[in-house]
């Protein structure tokens, strides 16, 4: 039995016996009575134990320490405190002891704590909110992809197409570091190394999700990628995962409506199967969570362009530490400003070619691109899209401009040669998302084993 | 309108009037008529498009290749060919022109230059068939642990703990190779790399993933792994996809109960949800592929000893290559005389310690280690698992015995001491499912982009 079914069953299963196994949570003693907050791990939720003198072994029991493992037989019983059950317990048995200086005591600790023991973290309330609703919200995506048709590719991790700027990409080796071998040229001689070449791994698998959206129609990948950006802020690891849909035949209004629908689906998903993960979260890490997932739920998206978003956000009584600009990117505090004018959710589309990425496609104006970035309340901007450039010459045309090397992603560029069409995609930040749906705010606390500049313990 | 839809609605949707988007895959005219094989991706079936010399475009359309992408307006009307209909085209209109030197002309290709157009093969037919049973068999996997109450944990790629052999992992760095410094003792500076020391991509995420099974109870991980090794077979690849379950309080044969039940769900699931598939694969990649997969639907999956094997093996009048040996791993002739013998998957449980890793419980026997590994008729080895020592002098005798540096892992060794119990889990390599699932018999026709030794291309 778990306590997860003894929660689905509840009063059905009042006055059985059952046995339990799993973890001393707190352990408060008393002389006729023991009580222990039991929880084996299934559920979010605790059961209270309770045990009394008349057990041959209450001496022994009372020794058990929080944090060890047990092994309860008992019954269930009505119970007069929160619960509507607990267990009288009739046998106790130590699986497997924990020292009286175990470091996740029942107590308030820090996140910069918790975050040294990353390890022990996932005992706590907190990151067993967290974490059941990283793994509930991955789920919710994979099933909003396939009931829809796509197919989930696995990109490659390691790469040796640097088009994303190879400079914030981590290089690979099987050589030995301390004895690299130069060539004529006194460069590192890579003809020894496993690939034969300069290798990395991987930003982003945008460019060979697209190889398989022209093959497939629609597709999405959701794997790890990598960053070596050196900024220490609570936005940014090195490590992180990424879901990145491409559509084929879709413009960016058909892409805005996929993004839309998709966090629909998302937020009510875990709404729906991790209520009492939410409840905590609402209470104790962002207050009116639950009232921000549903208003999401019914909230109309705006769609407005950069232009437009620009012209609010001169148009506003405010002082900014950006001034805004029809050339640049908008800040942290034009988005949250915009978000609230519009009270919901907002697409801003259409942005400044110069400030987006080469493969996005150019709009008439030939001065902005046919991007879309998608900005919530409380988060900013949480989805990055854009429909793609489909014409070759225009694409390399606008790949020299950036300084792109076609040459490494020529199978990239015949796509637009070989039965191209007009096509689109996003790409959604998962560590961004699980931020959104618990309140967290830091990255780190997001993701099981963070990885950020000087941090790569575990 | 998507072909799939199509399929789906068949008799009902006769005389209506539709558009279609996708792709020429076969174009054959005639004078009076012309007729396109078209498929869009989102099914494995193509429907025939025919067109007629009244358009006033039928020039222009006689004009359009293989390979193009087109848009298509007509009426569905019943055929008298193989499929129950097709479509009677008004007008096509060219989207994505492609040239008449288009690799993927509508004809046999070997799989070795369809390995070197990577990015175009999934236009094939076998490649829609293989890929689309890759998708669906990883959500059927997620689908499995999600119903069944396990946590989805991402765990890190990036890692610093080198416990299954640095030999056999990818260094990563963002140090200029050309130009690295030495420190004072003549090696590598890493204080200026970016997590400061010598860092890894991860071969498994076993070692975290248990971390996580101690709070959660029942976990598993599916994600990238990556292995140096080099060699070239037709079972190597250096880049990998992973499932690795882990479970408290679960002995060996509660695990062998997970994996039976598991591998049963996932092939039943893409029976079902992948019919043309398999019958193709059944046709044209291994002949009784769909009898294979249904046979083990009803399999009694056997379980018996390292031992019991080899003495079947001794006893049977084979002439090895290899000589079997109660010491010694079984060789690709005796995993197959095995399934043979017993008609069916067989569990093979209780190895010689020194063949199996450090982290594996050791029998009381002293000799042999609580492993077991799951041989399935015409693959091999398919899944290899075991019960985790949970006691913490033997696991570090045990770690020191075979060289592990157990002071990078001692938040893993830690486990056995803050509330350990036994608990057990497995790892399932994906490409090697896939391969079982299609028949496909080499590694680097399941995975989209392949990498093996001197390979590392899109």
């Amino acid at each position: 039995m778990t306590v997860k079914e003894l929660y689905e069953k509840e009063k059905k299963i009042i006055g059985k016996k059952i046995t339990l196994k799993g973890w001393i949570r707190n352990h408060r003693k008393q002389k006729e009575f023991g009580f222990i907050e039991f929880s084996d791990g299934t559920c979010f939720k605790h059961v209270q134990i309770v045990y009394e003198n008349k057990l041959k072994d209450f001496e022994e029991i009372q020794k058990m320490h929080n944090g060890s493992s047990i092994e309860v037989v008992g019954k269930v019983v009505e119970s007069s405190g929160k619960q509507s059950f607990e267990i009288n317990a009739s046998k106790i048995l130590l699986l497997g002891d924990c020292p009286e200086d175990y470091p996740m005591q029942p107590k308030k600790h820090s996140r910069e704590f918790l975050r040294e023991k990353a390890y022990l973290r996932p005992r706590t309330n907190l990151f067993q909110a967290v974490f059941r609703i990283r793994s509930v919200a991955a789920f919710a995506i994979h099933e909003y992809f396939q009931k829809n048709g796509y197919i989930y590719v696995h990109t490659p991790l390691i790469t040796t197409a640097d088009c994303e700027g190879s400079d914030q990409m981590f290089k690979i080796t099987t050589l030995d570091f301390d004895h690299l071998e130069k060539n004529e040229e006194g460069k590192v001689d890579l003809s020894k190394d496993l690939f034969g070449k300069k290798s990395y791994i991987t930003g982003s698998g945008q460019l060979h999700g697209e190889t398989f959206a022209l093959a497939f129609n629609k597709i999405y990948t959701f794997g790890p990628t990598f960053r070596t950006e050196n900024s220490n802020t609570k936005t940014h690891a090195n490590e992180f995962w990424m879901i990145e849909p491409e559509i084929a035949f879709c413009d960016l209004e058909g892409v805005m409506d996929i993004e839309e629908d998709m966090i629909k689906y998302i937020v009510k998903y875990v709404l729906d199967h991790c209520k009492d993960e939410i409840d905590f979260c609402n209470q104790f890490v962002e207050e009116g969570l639950r009232e921000k997932l549903e208003k999401l739920l019914s909230s109309h998206f705006t769609r407005i362009t950069h232009k437009e978003a620009i012209d609010i956000l001169k148009k506003a009584k405010v002082k900014w530490e950006f001034e805004p600009s029809y050339e640049e990117d908008i800040a942290k505090e034009h988005e949250k400003y915009i978000t609230e004018y519009f009270n919901g959710p907002v697409f801003i589309t259409n942005w400044p070619k110069d400030i987006k990425a080469w493969y996005m496609k150019l709009n008439d104006d030939n001065k902005t691109v046919a991007a879309v970035d998608l900005e919530v309340p409380g988060s900013g901007e949480l989805i990055g899209g854009s429909q793609r450039e489909d014409d070759y010459d225009v694409l390399l045309k606008r790949a020299k401009d950036l300084g792109v090397n076609t040459e490494e992603v020529d199978w990239y560029m015949n796509l637009r040669k070989f039965g191209g069409c007009y096509h689109s995609g996003f790409g959604m930040g998962f560590e961004r998302l699980i931020m959104y749906l618990t309140g967290i705010d830091n990255i780190r606390d997001s993701i099981p084993y963070p990885r950020t500049p000087g941090n790569c313990d575990y």
